[in-house]
Protein backbone atom coordinates (compact mmCIF):
# COMPACT_ATOMS: atom_id res chain seq x y z
CA UNK A 1 0.00 0.00 0.00
CA UNK A 2 1.48 3.45 -0.86
CA UNK A 3 2.41 5.74 1.72
CA UNK A 4 3.99 9.17 1.68
CA UNK A 5 5.83 9.52 5.58
CA UNK A 6 4.99 13.11 5.44
CA UNK A 7 1.14 13.00 5.18
CA UNK A 8 -1.45 13.57 7.47
CA UNK A 9 -3.95 11.14 6.74
CA UNK A 10 -1.39 8.32 6.20
CA UNK A 11 0.06 9.06 9.51
CA UNK A 12 -4.07 8.51 10.65
CA UNK A 13 -4.40 5.57 8.81
CA UNK A 14 -1.30 4.38 10.48
CA UNK A 15 -2.45 4.76 13.53
CA UNK A 16 0.30 7.17 14.54
CA UNK A 17 -2.04 10.41 14.93
CA UNK A 18 -5.09 9.91 17.09
CA UNK A 19 -8.38 10.26 15.02
CA UNK A 20 -12.62 9.74 15.73
CA UNK A 21 -13.01 6.37 13.37
CA UNK A 22 -16.30 6.02 12.42
CA UNK A 23 -15.34 3.10 9.78
CA UNK A 24 -12.72 0.75 8.49
CA UNK A 25 -12.25 -1.60 5.50
CA UNK A 26 -9.65 -3.31 3.61
CA UNK A 27 -9.77 -0.43 1.10
CA UNK A 28 -10.84 2.56 3.05
CA UNK A 29 -11.03 4.54 6.68
CA UNK A 30 -13.46 6.85 7.74
CA UNK A 31 -13.11 9.40 10.76
CA UNK A 32 -14.52 12.47 11.53
CA UNK A 33 -13.16 15.66 10.63
CA UNK A 34 -11.19 18.05 13.19
CA UNK A 35 -12.85 21.04 11.91
CA UNK A 36 -16.55 20.20 10.99
CA UNK A 37 -18.53 22.29 8.70
CA UNK A 38 -21.79 20.56 9.42
CA UNK A 39 -23.05 18.97 12.90
CA UNK A 40 -22.14 15.75 10.84
CA UNK A 41 -18.50 16.12 8.94
CA UNK A 42 -16.82 12.50 7.93
CA UNK A 43 -14.36 12.16 5.92
CA UNK A 44 -13.86 8.83 3.61
CA UNK A 45 -10.23 7.89 3.20
CA UNK A 46 -8.37 5.48 0.70
CA UNK A 47 -5.84 4.00 2.86
CA UNK A 48 -3.09 3.98 -0.64
CA UNK A 49 -1.94 7.48 -0.64
CA UNK A 50 -3.51 8.95 -4.02
CA UNK A 51 -3.20 12.19 -3.76
CA UNK A 52 -6.21 13.55 -5.72
CA UNK A 53 -8.76 12.70 -7.91
CA UNK A 54 -6.71 13.46 -11.11
CA UNK A 55 -4.80 10.90 -10.17
CA UNK A 56 -8.04 7.93 -9.97
CA UNK A 57 -8.52 6.03 -13.28
CA UNK A 58 -10.04 2.79 -13.67
CA UNK A 59 -8.04 0.90 -12.29
CA UNK A 60 -8.98 2.32 -8.97
CA UNK A 61 -12.41 0.57 -10.03
CA UNK A 62 -12.43 -1.42 -6.54
CA UNK A 63 -11.69 1.14 -4.85
CA UNK A 64 -14.04 3.88 -6.80
CA UNK A 65 -16.98 1.56 -6.26
CA UNK A 66 -16.21 1.16 -2.33
CA UNK A 67 -16.09 4.97 -1.90
CA UNK A 68 -19.57 5.42 -3.14
CA UNK A 69 -20.57 2.08 -1.78
CA UNK A 70 -19.78 2.83 1.86
CA UNK A 71 -21.55 6.48 1.85
CA UNK A 72 -25.18 4.95 2.49
CA UNK A 73 -23.93 2.62 5.08
CA UNK A 74 -22.05 5.20 7.02
CA UNK A 75 -24.99 7.95 6.28
CA UNK A 76 -27.30 5.15 8.21
CA UNK A 77 -25.05 4.77 10.84
CA UNK A 78 -24.78 8.22 11.33
CA UNK A 79 -28.76 8.98 11.37
CA UNK A 80 -28.51 11.27 8.06
CA UNK A 81 -29.27 8.56 5.11
CA UNK A 82 -33.14 9.96 4.68
CA UNK A 83 -33.20 13.54 5.23
CA UNK A 84 -30.04 13.64 3.52
CA UNK A 85 -26.35 14.49 2.86
CA UNK A 86 -23.67 15.99 0.66
CA UNK A 87 -20.52 14.31 -0.91
CA UNK A 88 -17.73 17.32 -1.76
CA UNK A 89 -14.24 15.78 -2.93
CA UNK A 90 -12.20 18.69 -4.19
CA UNK A 91 -9.27 19.12 -6.16
CA UNK A 92 -6.22 21.02 -5.98
CA UNK A 93 -6.02 25.09 -4.95
CA UNK A 94 -9.45 26.13 -6.98
CA UNK A 95 -11.30 23.26 -5.43
CA UNK A 96 -9.82 24.67 -1.82
CA UNK A 97 -8.24 21.10 -1.73
CA UNK A 98 -5.92 21.00 2.35
CA UNK A 99 -4.72 17.41 2.51
CA UNK A 100 -2.77 16.05 -0.58
CA UNK A 101 -4.53 12.49 -0.09
CA UNK A 102 -7.87 11.78 -1.63
CA UNK A 103 -10.88 12.41 0.80
CA UNK A 104 -14.44 12.31 0.39
CA UNK A 105 -16.22 14.39 2.12
CA UNK A 106 -19.47 13.36 4.19
CA UNK A 107 -21.89 16.31 5.26
CA UNK A 108 -25.32 16.14 6.94
CA UNK A 109 -26.99 16.87 9.90
CA UNK A 110 -28.57 20.07 8.87
CA UNK A 111 -29.88 21.81 5.20
CA UNK A 112 -26.49 22.57 3.76
CA UNK A 113 -25.97 26.19 4.37
CA UNK A 114 -23.94 27.11 1.25
CA UNK A 115 -24.60 27.17 -2.31
CA UNK A 116 -22.57 25.35 -4.71
CA UNK A 117 -19.37 27.06 -6.75
CA UNK B 1 -31.02 0.06 -19.04
CA UNK B 2 -33.54 1.81 -16.68
CA UNK B 3 -35.74 4.92 -17.41
CA UNK B 4 -38.46 6.97 -15.17
CA UNK B 5 -40.44 8.81 -17.93
CA UNK B 6 -40.96 11.84 -15.69
CA UNK B 7 -37.27 11.91 -15.44
CA UNK B 8 -36.08 15.25 -16.94
CA UNK B 9 -32.39 13.73 -16.87
CA UNK B 10 -33.58 10.89 -18.48
CA UNK B 11 -35.15 13.12 -21.19
CA UNK B 12 -32.38 14.59 -21.61
CA UNK B 13 -30.40 10.86 -21.84
CA UNK B 14 -32.80 9.76 -24.33
CA UNK B 15 -32.08 12.93 -26.43
CA UNK B 16 -35.83 14.23 -25.87
CA UNK B 17 -34.88 17.27 -24.22
CA UNK B 18 -31.75 19.49 -25.34
CA UNK B 19 -28.48 19.78 -23.61
CA UNK B 20 -24.63 21.23 -24.23
CA UNK B 21 -23.15 17.67 -24.33
CA UNK B 22 -19.60 17.46 -23.12
CA UNK B 23 -18.97 13.92 -22.65
CA UNK B 24 -21.15 10.80 -23.36
CA UNK B 25 -20.14 6.47 -23.43
CA UNK B 26 -22.32 3.27 -22.59
CA UNK B 27 -22.72 4.20 -18.80
CA UNK B 28 -22.46 8.10 -18.71
CA UNK B 29 -23.37 11.57 -20.00
CA UNK B 30 -22.02 14.57 -18.92
CA UNK B 31 -23.80 18.04 -20.34
CA UNK B 32 -23.65 21.80 -18.73
CA UNK B 33 -25.51 23.13 -16.24
CA UNK B 34 -27.92 25.18 -17.55
CA UNK B 35 -27.48 27.37 -13.88
CA UNK B 36 -24.09 27.13 -13.76
CA UNK B 37 -22.89 28.06 -10.01
CA UNK B 38 -19.22 28.26 -12.06
CA UNK B 39 -17.56 29.61 -14.81
CA UNK B 40 -17.25 25.37 -15.67
CA UNK B 41 -20.40 23.54 -14.49
CA UNK B 42 -20.40 20.19 -15.81
CA UNK B 43 -23.19 17.65 -14.53
CA UNK B 44 -22.10 13.54 -14.71
CA UNK B 45 -25.22 11.54 -14.81
CA UNK B 46 -25.43 7.67 -15.20
CA UNK B 47 -27.70 6.66 -18.14
CA UNK B 48 -29.69 4.61 -16.19
CA UNK B 49 -32.77 6.31 -13.42
CA UNK B 50 -30.69 5.84 -10.40
CA UNK B 51 -32.83 7.86 -7.87
CA UNK B 52 -29.69 9.20 -5.05
CA UNK B 53 -26.75 8.09 -3.91
CA UNK B 54 -28.35 6.00 -1.35
CA UNK B 55 -29.22 3.29 -4.09
CA UNK B 56 -25.69 2.88 -5.19
CA UNK B 57 -24.08 -0.40 -3.97
CA UNK B 58 -21.09 -2.55 -4.81
CA UNK B 59 -23.17 -3.96 -7.48
CA UNK B 60 -22.87 -0.63 -9.39
CA UNK B 61 -18.67 -1.09 -9.19
CA UNK B 62 -18.23 -0.47 -12.89
CA UNK B 63 -20.31 2.60 -13.14
CA UNK B 64 -18.93 3.99 -9.65
CA UNK B 65 -15.59 3.34 -11.26
CA UNK B 66 -16.27 5.34 -14.03
CA UNK B 67 -18.07 7.96 -12.71
CA UNK B 68 -14.39 8.91 -11.08
CA UNK B 69 -12.44 7.96 -13.85
CA UNK B 70 -14.04 10.48 -16.10
CA UNK B 71 -13.36 13.33 -14.17
CA UNK B 72 -9.86 14.00 -14.58
CA UNK B 73 -11.02 13.19 -18.83
CA UNK B 74 -13.53 15.96 -18.60
CA UNK B 75 -11.63 18.39 -16.02
CA UNK B 76 -8.74 17.89 -18.78
CA UNK B 77 -10.79 18.88 -21.64
CA UNK B 78 -12.37 21.64 -20.05
CA UNK B 79 -8.82 23.37 -18.96
CA UNK B 80 -9.13 22.76 -15.27
CA UNK B 81 -7.48 20.34 -13.94
CA UNK B 82 -4.39 21.74 -13.18
CA UNK B 83 -5.82 24.77 -11.35
CA UNK B 84 -8.82 22.07 -9.71
CA UNK B 85 -12.10 21.73 -9.27
CA UNK B 86 -14.76 20.68 -6.72
CA UNK B 87 -17.15 17.67 -7.23
CA UNK B 88 -20.36 17.23 -5.24
CA UNK B 89 -23.15 15.38 -5.19
CA UNK B 90 -26.08 15.84 -3.38
CA UNK B 91 -28.73 13.56 -2.16
CA UNK B 92 -32.38 14.46 -0.24
CA UNK B 93 -33.23 17.39 0.96
CA UNK B 94 -30.63 17.79 3.13
CA UNK B 95 -27.91 18.18 0.54
CA UNK B 96 -30.32 20.22 -1.31
CA UNK B 97 -30.31 17.45 -4.04
CA UNK B 98 -32.72 18.60 -6.91
CA UNK B 99 -33.16 16.49 -9.36
CA UNK B 100 -34.21 12.58 -8.13
CA UNK B 101 -31.59 11.40 -10.95
CA UNK B 102 -28.22 10.16 -9.60
CA UNK B 103 -25.57 13.00 -10.68
CA UNK B 104 -22.32 14.37 -9.91
CA UNK B 105 -21.32 17.92 -9.98
CA UNK B 106 -17.91 19.23 -11.65
CA UNK B 107 -17.41 23.00 -11.10
CA UNK B 108 -14.33 24.97 -11.93
CA UNK B 109 -12.56 27.59 -13.65
CA UNK B 110 -12.04 29.49 -10.29
CA UNK B 111 -11.01 29.23 -6.71
CA UNK B 112 -14.33 28.08 -4.99
CA UNK B 113 -16.30 31.02 -2.91
CA UNK B 114 -18.42 29.19 -0.78
CA UNK B 115 -17.22 27.14 2.31
CA UNK B 116 -18.59 23.40 3.10
CA UNK B 117 -21.54 22.76 4.87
Amino acid sequence: MDRDPECIFCKIIAGELPSAQVYEDDLLVAFRDIRPAAPVHVLIVPRQHIPDNNAVTEADAELSARLFAVVPRIAAAEGIARDGYRLILNTGPHGRQEIPHLHMHLLGGQRMQHPMG
